[in-house]
């Protein structure tokens, strides 16, 4: 599973194989490659976002679903609702276990707080307006605020569409700038997911492998007020109408078939620098692999006899082992590659092209020096910093970031920074909310001891005095002291209620400053260092962004220079990949490949009865008593659990819909393959392949677990 | 591995894609297959058994082979020179764990006594004289009588030339018989084998699964005395020199190439009757799976601490896990398929066949009855014998074989039973001989102790009073009675030494009747009554022989009227199969499929540094540092170790050259897949592939072990 991601906006590429997330507007520009590789439909029909199928495709910030009801239902993967189940979940009624399936609307429960369906209304290019004439001139901070006050002003005129989130996103490396307009549904509410036997059958295991047999699909509903409008969880609301929603396919896909997901992929990185991509691999990568793996250790160690806790953490742990295993996959396939002597042979091919004429150089050349500079001190101060931001413990961020909302509060909405304005207060409600059932002390103690003495043992130059002299961290403290340290942390602090950090949403600097909350107390303490440091990286990242742009326009003129289409990298905004349904050459094991499809018969072969691979057992029974149903494909002799297939998605692409040459719904794409997530960097077309739970196998579960009402509200039944 | 049997002889079947285990000179009737599937050569070369390539492939009765050099050297399976290679092997010099390599005539080891290669010189049809018009109107015992007296005539002609072993062999269900004449090599001597952790890579874990990494080969030669006579091993011998002998390709093979495998198949029986597949897969199969497994257990806790009796037992070890997953392997595809509902159909066809006309009912209508009865009797007299045959002691077994063998004696040669002629005699001496290294008192013992427990456990009635007598079996005797009375047989008897065994080999039946050695007393006790037995059997066999024969008949007349072509079923003569290199869409594992190579990256994945994936350091290291020399394959990035092919194998096949399309060697068979094993009864095209070792990984491997020389006799260097 689990491509979902929060994304970021870089670079573009060129077009090999199936590689490519392509704007919906770009579509026309290959509608050849689209007819060539089976696409029925007209390619312009795919460009038109407020039609369909379009029209039916929404984001869950993360995460990508799409309406398959005229009653608003949303199908995406169950790792995408697992912490809206994961909030349900109690020891007494452990739906994360044994699945939930809502008959009525009545009985749909509210998704975890913060939970929003995102249906993209507008996009619209505003590189003008975020780089107006005088922005142009500046640099550094200045640049940046200038760049954030114009984003901001934007963001405010559209939003002045009540129910509705608008993001300025950033394309080709912060060339392009565009106005992204959301329907903001706030009422989400889980309407079924399978038992985590089928949902998340596997594990982490299985997770980034194939053979692959996970039935990695739940349902959402969008709620809006009886006018219809965006609206918070009210008991009045009622089922939203998508102007457009998906029909499931009569006919499930072969191998070879056509197809395309559609989706919101969150980032790739596929035109890089090659500093960017040493250090990510050199150095980010093999530590963040570290300190997930010890973060797992603790959780498991703490949470071992503690049923609460554990399911308190059970998203973390399946967040932090997702990324543990793609920084790893990452990691090894780049030992096993001359990835960083290609990156490096094709930055010196452009600098020589930039060098080859007098006005290409003086257009690049400056900025091609100076972009590395500029990314040297970045990955010089992120190595400082690691230590120290692990050390900071999760009631101080929300302390730091509470209080740094209460500082923001104090002026006109338009001039508050970015992300603590107006606009942003649902989400540190839903913040503060969330805790309740994802913040255990015993757990956090833990976690802040490791990080703690990794931090404390650092010589005293290497550490922060300001923020030392607030937590008490002295020289050479022992572990027996580090450990009552913590717990004078947690004696002097009322953050682990709902209400004290409730009532922080509603203080003022001065109620803060007056609070004798040991965490609040530290946030004060702090601000002022805080704001300087944040001043520091904007400077620097107002001269990265002026030399990265420049940089990625010389790159994107070389390539057209060659003849080359580029499309931008991913953003988290919608995009389109195609390609065919099919295996692989060689698999994972040397001498094995991979068949395109997986069926019934596996889960037989992996069930265990117990833990990640605990299928139920009405299921291995209806799979031993062969009741296939109507789904059953004669060439595989069973049911299709999973398929591969070579879109190119990441992360944020997880439950992508899915859909064959018509543009009828035939699986949700919920994962890639451990030996092509390195793709996010450098596309490998022999490895990548998506893999996509087969609707066939959906409809399939879902009539064994009764959801009968919703396989008629699909139109399946 | 371990496509090596003893063999019978029976059936035949109709045609599909590459199954057929052709007669030489069947291959012109099917020249338009060859060609179409890629040979290069005239078929009608292939049919001339003493020309070349057939004049290089030989048999080592077991176990197929081929000479590779002008100097007799022979290349083959190493699990078919693995009991060579543990009968040299001692605890200070354990060449079993460490390979062997001779790198001059001298240092060369005598194989395992017995050991024989066997050059086929002449094949010659003698239906009319086995089954004359004499024998042609006898039935039961007499026409067994009548066809060994007949048999053993023709093989005593035949051998009139000395150094020659001829055999008589039934096809077509004993509707034909042919005279196989072959020079019989004595003096056969170990050259080389790679180390356990190369020739055995895998163990029984791998064994018959994909994906494979064995390097399973070995080097025997051939020597003759000086005068180039079939001669017992003796220092002034020289190494033969053969008519023919193989060419090493200079290239080796890729997807989709076509291939033949020349060996001896040991035993097919696609054509048996519905009754014969239920009593073999619903009894016969189940029982022999428990058996082994109990041996198995056995041998390996009385082995646990006793280096000596491991290796004494290494070889039937080998035998038995192979046998054992074999059979179990058969036993799940069985349980997977409709093979006897298949086959009943079939043989109702057949029915509706033979009573659809007068003339065919005439013909076999009343013999299509009797076989069902009396293959029923013999089912029944199978089930009965069961544990009284295997409560018989390995020594009982010896003396009454020794026994029998002083009675025939006492015969002039041409009138003794078949299997007891002077012919056979050098025969008994290797098997007394070898039983020296493979036999430990102590297994054996507990060995006696389990088979005997459940037989003693039967109820009178069901035992057989004889034996219980003579071996002084009483009804509900107590473990510690059975252990006492099997500690009294072995105090009893000096057939544990080899003076011993050796002295019965000279003995007259009056000497035997005055040993005073249990098992020997107990030999010449049972001889009445096993005689007794033997009788009643050939009763029943010339019964079956007759109706058997005359059901075949009908069976190939009606596949004849179906215009579909029949070729026999193995029967451990040299045979011809050809097909293509080719992976599979499904694999072991629901999802993964079969790529057709391995490399030598699956080694490193799989080495654990111990046990069944010890490989060598030397050669993890080589492939560590990618020392791939001649032998890389690009598309592969890697040098190939095994690969897979659509020959129809089986048991027998073991160590056959697998050519090209030129008839040039690129690698020996060793092994088919669990999953299509049961193609010995159910010829199954989907699942069915066979297993090679890549020449190039031989090569390879050989170089690294310092085996120039052999490369250098081979004209590869």
């Amino acid at each position: 599973m689990r491509m979902s991601l929060l994304a970021l906006a870089f670079a573009s590429s060129t077009v090999f194989a199936n590689e490519g997330m392509w704007m919906p507007k770009q579509l026309p520009e290959i509608a050849p490659q689209l007819k060539a590789a089976g696409l029925a439909l007209d390619p312009a029909t795919l460009t038109k976002l407020t039609e369909f199928p379009m029209g039916a495709i929404v984001s869950l910030g993360g995460c990508s679903a799409s309406f398959v009801s005229p009653q608003g239902l949303v199908a995406t993967n169950h790792h995408c609702v697992y912490g809206s189940i994961a909030h349900n979940s109690t020891p007494e009624n452990d739906i994360l276990t044994n699945g939930f399936l809502a008959d009525t609307l009545d009985a749909e429960l509210p998704a975890r707080p913060g939970s929003r369906i995102f249906v993209t209304k507008a996009v619209q290019e505003v590189t003008d307006k975020v780089i107006d004439a005088k922005t142009a001139k500046l640099s550094g901070k200045k640049r940046v605020d200038a760049i954030e006050a114009n984003q901001k002003a934007l963001v405010a005129e559209c939003e002045k569409d009540e129910g509705h989130r608008c993001t300025v996103a950033a394309f080709y490396g912060s060339l392009e700038y565009y106005m992204i307009k959301q329907l903001e549904i706030k009422d989400v509410r889980l309407v079924h997911a399978p038992p985590s036997g089928v949902g998340k059958f596997g594990g982490d295991t299985d997770n980034w492998m194939w053979p692959r047999h996970t039935g990695d699909y739940s349902f959402y509903r969008a709620y809006v007020s009886p006018e219809g409008k965006s609206a918070d969880f009210s008991k009045d609301n009622v089922p939203y109408t998508p102007d457009f929603h998906l029909t499931i396919a009569k006919e499930g896909v072969k191998e070879g078939d056509f197809v395309m997901a559609l989706g919101y992929p969150g980032r790739t990185n596929r035109h890089r620098l090659p500093s960017e991509v040493a250090e990510t691999f050199e150095w980010s990568y093999p530590n963040v692999v570290q300190d997930y793996r010890d973060a797992l250790d603790i959780i498991a160690r703490e949470t071992a006899d503690n049923k609460d806790a554990e399911l308190k953490y059970a998203s973390r742990v399946a967040g932090l082992n997702n990324y543990m295993k793609n920084r790893q996959g990452m990691l090894d396939s780049f030992a096993d590659s001359d990835f960083l002597e290609r990156k490096k042979a094709e930055h010196a091919e452009l600098t020589a092209w930039v060098n080859s004429s007098r006005e290409n150089k003086k257009a690049y050349a400056k900025d091609l020096v100076a972009i590395e500079k500029l990314l040297g001190e970045r990955h010089s101060q992120d190595r400082t910093d690691h230590l120290l931001d692990a050390a900071a413990p999760r009631l101080l961020g929300t302390a730091r970031g509470l209080y740094r909302l209460a500082q923001e509060s104090t002026k006109p909405n338009a001039e508050r920074k970015a992300g603590f304005q107006e606009r942003d207060l649902p989400r540190f409600k839903s913040f503060v909310a969330a805790m309740e059932r994802s913040f255990d002390v015993g757990v956090e103690k833990a976690l802040d001891l490791h990080d703690l003495k990794k931090y404390a043992a650092l010589p005293k130059k290497q550490r922060n005095a300001a923020f030392d002299k607030v937590m008490g961290i002295k020289n050479k403290m022992s572990d027996a002291e580090l450990v009552a340290l913590i717990d004078s942390w947690y004696s002097n602090t009322q953050l682990t209620s709902l209400e004290s950090r409730q009532a922080l949403l509603e203080s003022t600097p001065e109620q803060f400053a007056k609070s004798d909350d040991f965490f609040v107390k530290a946030a004060v303490a702090l601000y002022k260092g805080d704001l300087k440091r944040e001043a520091n990286e904007e400077e620097l990242a107002g001269k990265i962004q002026q030399a990265y742009a420049s940089y990625m326009r010389a790159k994107i003129a070389f390539m057209h220079d060659q003849g080359k289409a580029v499309y931008p990298d991913a953003n988290s905004t919608l995009r389109v990949t195609f390609g065919n349904v099919k295996g692989r050459g060689h698999g994972t094991e040397d001498g094995n490949a991979w068949a395109p499809f997986t069926t019934l018969r596996g889960i037989t072969q992996k069930a265990t009865g117990e833990g990640e691979f605990n299928a139920p057992q009405k299921q291995l029974d209806a799979i031993k008593a062969k009741q296939y149903g109507d789904y059953k494909v004669e060439s595989l002799n069973s049911v299709p659990v999973n398929f591969l297939a070579t879109l190119d998605i990441t992360g944020g692409n997880s439950g992508s819909a899915v859909l064959n040459s018509k543009a009828e719904l035939v699986g949700l794409a919920f994962d890639g393959t451990l030996d092509s997530i390195i793709s996010d960097w450098d596309f490998n077309p022999a490895n990548t392949r998506s893999i996509q739970v087969d609707h066939r196998f959906m409809l399939w579960q879902m009539e064994l677990d009764g959801a009968d009402n919703l396989l008629k509200e699909m139109g399946v039944k």
